[in-house]
This record gives C-alpha cells, structure tokens and sequence, in this order.
C-alpha cells in the first residue's frame, strides 16, 4: 500500500481501522470505487442485501448486538430514501451507523441527469451528521469524523461520497480516534432522585430505557425498587433489552394511550434512566398526548445519550440498596392447544425460546400481551421497532445474526410487516445466518382495524376495508421463503406452532414458519 | 352529505371532483380519517399495495396511461420514504401525481413521538410542490391546489394532512380548477428551428421526449424527417413512447457515454421537442458528461412541459412537409433457438408483443438491443425507468394496467431490478390484472460488474464480487410469484420463452414467466 491511495480505499481503510468490519451494501454505479476498494481492503466484509431497507436494518441490528457501529453502501438519493425507514428506527434506537451514500461526480452533478437529488437533503430527516467528501484528499478524515459522529450524537451518520472523490488518487488513510465513554450525569440529579424516592416510595417508577436495559443496569435498578418499593418498568419499544428468568420483570409502557394513562395512573413520580419523557404513539380526538399525569414529577436521572449504567449504580449506592434475593423463576406456561392466537402464541414462543436468543420483535397485535410472558423465558435479548417505522424486524434480524456469531435468533413479525423487507430472508440464506422467522398471519393490517373502530366508532366499510385487508389473494410465506432460499412450513395450530418452533431452535440455519391465526371476527 | 364535513371527506371529495378516480394506499394510523372517508367518496376506489414504492409507482403507471392524475396515500416520513424511489421516477417523467401523506395530529407533533420526522423535508426532494394542511376548513381548497400543482409543474405534488385536519369537521368539497392545455412555445424558437433545418438538413436531429412521443407528434415529426432529412430520436428513457411497426423507428439515444457520443458524432444540429438536453447517466473518469459535440447547436423547440405537438405540427406546416410514405412493415424476426440471451430474449419479445400492449421495460443489461427490434413489433406503448431509480417496472405495470383496462400489459425486468418492489405481484393478483411480467434472470446485477470492468479496469475480486452477484442462492421467481399469489413458470432456452410468451400474451390475467438468461462469462 503506497503512501497514497484513492479515496474509496482511504475511507473503507480508515472506517476499518475504527472497528468497522462489515458493510451491509446494495452499491450502483456512481460506487463502483467504494465496490472495488473492497478488494483492496478486506477487513471489511461486505454483506449484500436485495434492497435499501434489508441494509440499513441489518446495520442497525448489527451494531445493537456487536456494541460497535456498523456501515452502509448505498446509491444516490433513490436508494438512500429506500433505506430511510430503517435508518428512522436505528436514529430513535440511538444505534451508530455510518452511511456511505454515492453520489455523482462533482463535475456531472450540475448537469443534472436523471439520477441526480439533493442527497443531504434526503438524508438529513433520517441522519444525525450529514456531511459531503469535498475531494480524496478529505476521504480518510470525513469518514472518521463521520466514523466520531455516530459514536458521539448516537445514530446514523450519513457520509456522502461523490465519485470522483471516491475514484481519484492523493487519499491517505488514519486512525479515527477512539470510543469515549458516555458523559456520566450531573450529581444533583442523583441527589434529587434520591429525595424523590424517600418522599414518594412505592408510588415512584423507575422508567429505563437504553443501556439502562443492560443486564448490569438491571440489576441495579432491582436493587432501588427491593430497598425503596419503587417500581420498575421499560419503554414500549426498546432498543435491546435483556429479559426472561432471573431478570427482573420490566412491564412495558402500553402502547395505546389509554392503557398507558391507567399504567402510570398510581404514579406521583417518574425517574427516567436512558428513556424519554413518556409519549403516545398517536394523537387521538380527545386524548392528552402524555400519559403521565400531569402533576406527577418526571426527572431525568439520565438522559438518553447518557451513562444510565452508572447513574443506576451510583443511586443504589447512595440508599445502601442490598442486592434483593434473585427472583424466583415462574414456571413455563402449559404446551398451548387449539387455534393460534396472541395467547396461544406468545405460550409458545416463551415455552421454546432458548438461552442467549436475541428476539427480534415486531408481531404487532399478535405480540400485545407477549412481554409478560417472556418473563418466564429463558434468558434472552429483546429488539424492538423503536421508530415504529414497519418492515424493520427481518433485516433487524439479519444484522443481528451477524453481529452476534453463535447466538440464535428469533423473529416475530405480522405477515403485513414482513412485506415491507421481505427480501431479507435471502440475505439469511446467503450468508446461512441462525435465524427462525415466525410470521404471524392474520391476513390483516389488524392493528388499522382496531384503530379504524376506536377512532371512528365502527369497523371499515366496503370502500376502506380492502386497505386494511391481506386476505385476497391468501400470502403464502412458505413460498416466498422457498423462492428466497429460507425452508419454510405452515402451521394452524398452536400444538403444531410449539412443535415446529421446537425444531426450528434445534436446527441452525435460516428457517421459517407461517403462523396462521384464527380467523379474526367477520367485519373487523 | 351536509353543508360541512370532515376535512378528510373534503379531501377525497374534492379530488374525486377533479377526475381522480384510484388512490394507491398504504395507510397507518394518522391516516386513518382518510381511510373511514374511503366510505364516504365511494368513486374514488382505494387500491393496496404492500410497501409504498409499490403505491407510487403503480400512480405513476396509472397517470401515464390514463392521462390524469392518480393519487396515493402514505403513512408519515418514514411511509413516504418508502416511496420516494419511484416519486423520483415519476417527477423524472412528467408524471402528475397527488400525494396525501398523513401526519400526526397538530398537537402531537411537538411532542416528538417515535414516529415524528420533518414530513416536508423529506418529501421536497421528490415533489414539485409541498405543502401542509393547516386546517380542515383548508382542507378542500388545499387538495384542489395539489391537484393544480401536479397537473401544471408534472410531477408528485405533496399534501401533509395532519390527522386533526383530517378527523375535524368544518370542511368543504369543491370544484378545482379545469386542466389547462400546456403552453405553446414562441413563434420565434419555430423560425429558428426552419432556418437550422434549412441549412443543416440530413445533419439534423429531432430529439422527441415526453408527449413528442405520442402518435401523432411522431406523425408530424416524421413529415419533418421526410420533407429536410432529418433524423428522428428518442431520450434514452422515456415515460411513453408510441412504437411498433406502422410507427416512424425512433432510435433511443444510448445509455453508456462513448456510445452516446457516437450517436451524436455527425449531428450538426439537434432540434429538441420535449426532450432536455442529452447528459450521460453517470460522470466517468476522463469522459465529458455532454455527448452531443460542444460546437453542435442544440435548440429546445419545446421545452419538456411545452406543447410539443403542436411545435411538431407547426414546425411540418412551415416546411409544407406532405405526409411520408407509410414505413412499410419490417419482418418479424424468426423463432428464436438456443441459450436465452439478449438477442433471443428480444426476438421473443417483439414476436409476441400483440397490437395495443403496454410494455414496461426495465430489463437493464437483457435489453440493451431490444429498441431496433421492437420497431418490428405490434403497435405498442412503452414505459420506461424515467430517473433511473431500479424497481419502478413491476409497480409501473400494475398502475399501467388499472389505468388502461383492456390493454395487455407486458412487464420485462432484470432479476436484480424485480427484487426492490416485488410486493407489486400481490396487488396485480389482488386486482386480477391483465399483467404478464418476464423476469430476465441473470442471476447478477450485470450491469455493474460491466460498470466494474470498464471503471476499474478489471473485473471485481473476491471481496466485491459478493456484492453485484445474485447467485447464492438461487432466486426462483416461481416460488415468489406464487407466494404473492401469481401463477408462474420458468424456461431456459428460447423457443420455451417463445412458446411460454405466446401463451401468456393469449391468456388474461397475471402471469410471471422467469427467464433463466445462459450463464455469464466467468468472473464477470
């Protein structure tokens, strides 16, 4: 390697030497240096996905379980818009990604020809740092800053690399400089929350979100709530949390407004650790966006971006908290009989999921009752669609099996969200990642239909109903899988889902099962 | 229907007014007013598809063919990011599309719930208009100005509709603006273009885009031809070429730049009717981006979004251009035999093609020849990939279908290209439309590894050859089309392709037919 370089191969050397391993990729012309600086650079494996949404996904799942941030390679605006859907979810995760976006050669892009856009400005809704490579001399130096960037803000960090700069000699490649640590919060918050604890006591919850779900952090927070009769409880959609037995229960923040008014219906005060101040997903006619009673105290201990781990640490430390006594493992729920159901389900996911699974979570209705039941799982890590942006499981999934080799992964996903990045199960059997996908199909976005009746006062006519409806024709997953390269097989039964879900966790390799619900009620 | 209504119904109502007929929809929760108003406007049909570039390419196709706007329905940014690829594709062609993008309630978006993103910033990059409904009471007026909009810019004209504005009453339907015929271009650019003709002759080209392209501009243009010399050409894309025998061959400008250049090498003078001026898709190392020669007059005798019909018809009546003879009918070519490749590939297509198809071209690398053959074609229209944004052909046929019912509508897509919005096969299912789609299966993106050689000089190696390869596995589109609810077959040599196309073309009704291309060479 000379003393220069080009600037594709300065920016993928450079990435590589900050501890970036694997770029998930679907590159096009304008990156054909990028795609060719991988021979020249090959610490850096690329992985290959059918479409933007696969990529950026398995990126974010890749670093939520690797702790280190992943890249991207993506085409011009087009494929950056394709992927922004799953860089919304990694930005509300706080998941560090660097982006490399293409984009034009300086000279053409006056020109304006038919694949030119404004690449900042797409990516700047969906980016914490966006920044252009101004020519190969900048390469090696933009892309550790873009490199610091997403360590530092917590996010994507999106790289734009115009061709020329990519394609042109004079580069040189340097070390990023390295990870620093989260800033540990201020001591008066501690001090507050402190006398927050002793005023309110069991009418306290400790609301933990981010790091603040590691196993570590857990455990302090368990020690808080045994010394003070707080409770503890996580947001609705996380990031990655541990759960199952041995670990404290965390009940989510219910996803729909009401139920989460009723949640925090007892709670005179909230200390946040790692979360946000509690929201509604939706505004609804009539409804208070926040469901936390308004004359409740709401302090963040630790801001997300924050080092929570401490913060739990330092305030069990500060009431002299013992370790409580383990919790008792509650027994495993019966084999589940008869037709499948959110209930029947989440009895057999939690019966057969094993240790160390890392559960990519996006079932939607099927999984509402779901997080009780993981409390009698096995130890396992929990993914969760934390922008709500749909289709983000599979390629969550797929990333994850990447970034944490040995582990097995679990999928849930309802059939309509699965179709928004279907193309990641080829992806799963090129690279043969352990991964089982259970499609929960209800032929139905059944989520709409329950929010058509509460927000309107009846089902959906004759008119919207086919906006909501997935049953005509009938998807057949085993199909799609096959085509993709994923076996497959049906089950419509809750004793066959617990058999085949069984043998799936046996085996290794890709695999999927078609869950297929009961019939939901005639007209909803 | 009362005096008011919801801001929603005006919405819908007042587009329904305005002619639009369809709305392709993928909605969520802050939409869901629009699609309980889906009951009330009962004459706007409502159309799924299952990821949203499949919603707004099939707009795009529903607009070229029908000759008004469709509009669509998208769920908040990350929805709307989903579909950007083929908006790009779309604004790139002309094509007048409403889109109605819901966002959360007006109060609820301070509170940045996990779904909140700058709706308006990440459409501005695809829309020739953005604006947001501040009100019901605006509601009905703000539709109709999007209406306006589409039809005036040409192009995706984007609507915010928060969901307050939606759900609340106080809103009026009404009747919007007629269209109005685009403007002619000045009397002077006419004389300018006779005098270029005058002294140029046999060196002059025509270059006919947008409504150039239809039948009778080509008729005139083809006087224009007859009468001084001229040669007439095409964009290299364009979205809706008349062609097929009996119609004047129009030679598509080429997509690579040294092919491009040889196109224009004896070109004195380039006379333009809807077309812009000729850019390479891509800059290139060495290679100017600009392929007609720097002392070659180019003059813009319509101007994209000017009449250029009436330019053509105006421009043939100065020169007293009487009408040529009619070109007489080239052979068809014979029954393809052998491997499948470009050249039998096209053989097959223009032998089967039958008078009145709609062909959807985004074949990439398998139809680098099939223009000159397709001038032996039946008469036909075709669509193509207008901005170059892969994965528009699939969603472009199902709209093309729903927007020219009793047209065949033939599809023709690089595997590669097929696999970014292949959900589209499920609505074309859902809808019974009369769509065969032929998937030229290559098994790489070929393209790119073509890009690769000629950029790099080499072909890729083993570190980037993963990333433009689609070998491992194997895609079967039989098993995807089937999983989506399409029958489907697949050949591999030519006289199956001829026999499975001839049937296909003589059936109704969705059909798939994959295409198993001869292996490429090795290592590239």
């Amino acid at each position: 390697m000379g003393l220069t370089m080009k600037g594709a191969q300065a920016i993928l050397e450079t990435l590589h030497r900050g501890g970036v391993d694997t770029i998930f990729a679907n590159p096009g012309t304008s990156e054909m240096a990028l795609v060719r600086a991988l021979d020249d650079v090959p610490g850096v494996r690329a992985v290959l996905g059918l479409f933007e949404g696969v990529v950026t996904g398995a990126a974010d799942g890749y670093a939520r379980m690797a702790g280190r941030p992943a890249a991207t390679l993506l085409h011009l605006g087009p494929g950056l818009a394709n992927g922004c859907a799953n860089l919304h979810n990694a930005r509300r995760a706080r998941t560090p990604i660097v982006n490399l976006i293409g984009d034009h050669a300086t000279g053409h892009l006056a020109l304006d020809a038919p694949l030119t856009t404004d690449v900042a400005a797409v990516a700047a809704p969906f980016s914490c740092w966006v920044q252009s490579v101004a020519s190969s001399g900048a390469a090696g130096a933009m892309a550790a800053a873009a490199l610091t960037a997403a360590r530092a803000f917590g996010g994507p960090a999106s790289l734009i690399v115009p061709a020329d700069a990519a394609w042109s000699e004079g580069a040189a490649a340097l070390d990023p400089p390295s990870p620093i640590s989260p800033p540990a919060p201020e001591e008066s918050r501690l001090a507050a929350a402190h006398a927050v604890l002793s005023k309110f006591g069991p009418r306290t919850m400790l609301l933990l979100g981010g790091h603040a779900l590691t196993e570590r952090a857990q455990q302090a927070a368990a020690r808080i709530a045994a010394a003070t009769g707080a409770r503890l409880a996580s947001e609705t959609f996380n990031a990655r949390a541990a759960r199952g037995r041995g670990r404290p229960f965390l009940p989510k923040v219910p996803y729909f407004g009401a139920a989460a008014e009723a949640f925090f219906g007892d709670v005179d005060a909230l200390l946040r650790f790692g979360a946000r101040s509690p929201v509604n997903f939706f505004g609804y006619p009539g409804r208070r966006g926040v469901p936390l009673r308004a004359e409740s105290i709401d302090l963040a201990v630790a801001e997300p971006g924050e080092d929570a781990v401490v913060a739990l640490e330092a305030l069990a430390g500060l009431l002299a908290a013992p370790p409580p006594a383990p919790p008792v493992p509650p027994p495993l729920p019966d084999r589940p009989v008869g037709p499948i159901d959110a209930r029947t389900f989440a009895a057999a996911v939690a019966r057969r999921l094993t240790e160390g699974t890392v559960l990519c979570e996006e079932a939607i209705t099927a999984s509402l009752g779901l997080v009780d039941l993981l409390a009698h799982a096995a130890p396992h890590d929990c993914l969760e669609l934390t922008g709500g942006s749909i289709g983000g499981s599979l390629p969550l999934a797929t990333g994850a099996a990447l970034g944490a080799p040995g582990r097995k992964v679990l999928t849930l996903s309802g059939d309509g969200s699965a179709l928004y990045t279907v193309q990641a199960l080829w992806t799963q059997a090129r690279e043969n990642l352990d991964v089982t996908t259970i499609i929960c199909a209800n032929r139905s976005y059944a989520i709409l239909a329950y929010e058509h009746l509460q927000i309107e006062g009846r089902p959906p006519g004759p008119n919207a109903w086919p906006v909501l409806s997935l049953d005509r024709p009938v998807l057949d997953f085993v199909q799609l899988a096959r085509g993709f390269g994923v076996e497959a097989v049906a089950v419509d039964t809750a004793e066959a889902l617990d058999d085949a879900l069984g043998a799936a966790m046996a085996r290794r390799g890709p695999f999927l099962i078609e869950a297929r619900f009961a019939p939901p009620a005639p007209g909803a």
